[in-house]
């Protein structure tokens, strides 16, 4: 369970609103960055996942905004596995600014649900578990 | 704070994945859809009060999705005001399905503080908390 | 060929950008509504013809931007069948501001091809074209 | 008018949509990476251009799409300078593929406009001519 991985992007202009800041959905998008990023570091791909018919759908997510992200700031997504659970995966994701001026950003969590080809709940399955839940 | 308001949409094509349903970060610019239309129900606009100098940043964002929006569903976005406090503004919003088949889609909460014209957190202006707060 | 449909919304706040507009890209999301509404009123749903496996991709999209669009601006998207080829179909759009003081904001293009289950390029099947070639 | 610039990254889920492929509207996303990262690499960058009043905004966009991008492709934008007049700066952009199969998937430009502060068109103001026309 300490497993952890690190993304780093800069922020796109069509990212930032007219508070001239990054708008906060985006903050779930990088979050799937980072569990991207994550699945890449365990050997495989989730885009692999999802060709074998493991699909993972996002079931809850929490946001809580420390500090604003600007256009062209270079952040930080540190994703860690919290719990892998019969049916759900959970990360926890760290936002951070690491230029130009560092700083913590924001925590997220999302919890996933391992769903069948119908798209319906089911356990994990078995490759999925093996490569989470060690 | 039996204040509520409805907004009703269909999903873009834009909003769906290739898991072939609205994209999970959507529902946040779908909350601010809402929030835009409920303030808009108070008599002013939320363009109106930023435009006074009256930001309003969201600092804590949750969502529990329980079913899947797809590709041209009309969906509605039930906004209600939870809270109003010195420095913040609570809403809950109901995402639900209308066509073709009516299901609660998810439900979400999103916190939103009051910014100075610097960006620093502060009190809620009059105007605004008065806008709210009846 | 005079066909037109005429699509309503509301700028949204996720779809401003630093500069205090409408991002440029959106504008493309914008012309999707156009057609999703024209091909409704032709009787059918886009949604539709993807489930009987009538894909539609866009291979080439012009936007030339005559005026800014701002956060809540009322926003009309007038979309008119150009051409109906062997392979492809041509929209174009105009998108016009409607309030809160009207003006032209943009002429987009956009060419699609019909694509087959694979994702090739193929003739646009009978019931496609019967549908726009009328 | 030989410079360009190369931008690299890797398609987001939330970038593509139910065909299964990148939404095409994400192309002039990627287009303005190509565009910033080129403007870094001549020793300054649009955020900073930005702050000393120096807007540009995009006039006019084309995009022809020859294959599709899909998630996780890592995806390459080689960015060039076109034309430089008066009041405009043109790019092109080459958005190929890198991995898993190299692939050419589109080619695009931007006619970018100098705007003043009011956000009306105006004559490239000199810090910038310098910077694009040498």
């Amino acid at each position: 369970m300490s497993r952890r991985s690190t993304s780093t992007f800069r922020v796109r202009y069509g990212e930032t609103d007219q508070m001239g800041v990054a708008y906060h959905a985006n903050y779930l998008v990088w979050c799937e960055i980072g569990r991207t990023d994550f699945i890449r570091e365990l050997g495989t791909t989730y885009a692999e996942l999802e060709r074998q018919g493991h699909s993972l759908a996002v079931a809850e997510a929490t946001v809580r905004y420390r500090a604003a992200a600007h256009y062209d700031d270079l952040v930080r997504v540190v994703t860690t596995l919290r719990s892998v659970r019969s049916r759900t995966i959970a990360f926890d994701y760290e936002v951070e600014r690491v230029e130009p001026d560092p700083a913590s950003l924001a925590h997220a969590t999302t919890t996933l649900v391992s769903l069948d080809a119908g798209g319906r709940p089911r356990s994990l399955p078995a490759p999925v578990l093996g490569l989470f839940d060690r």
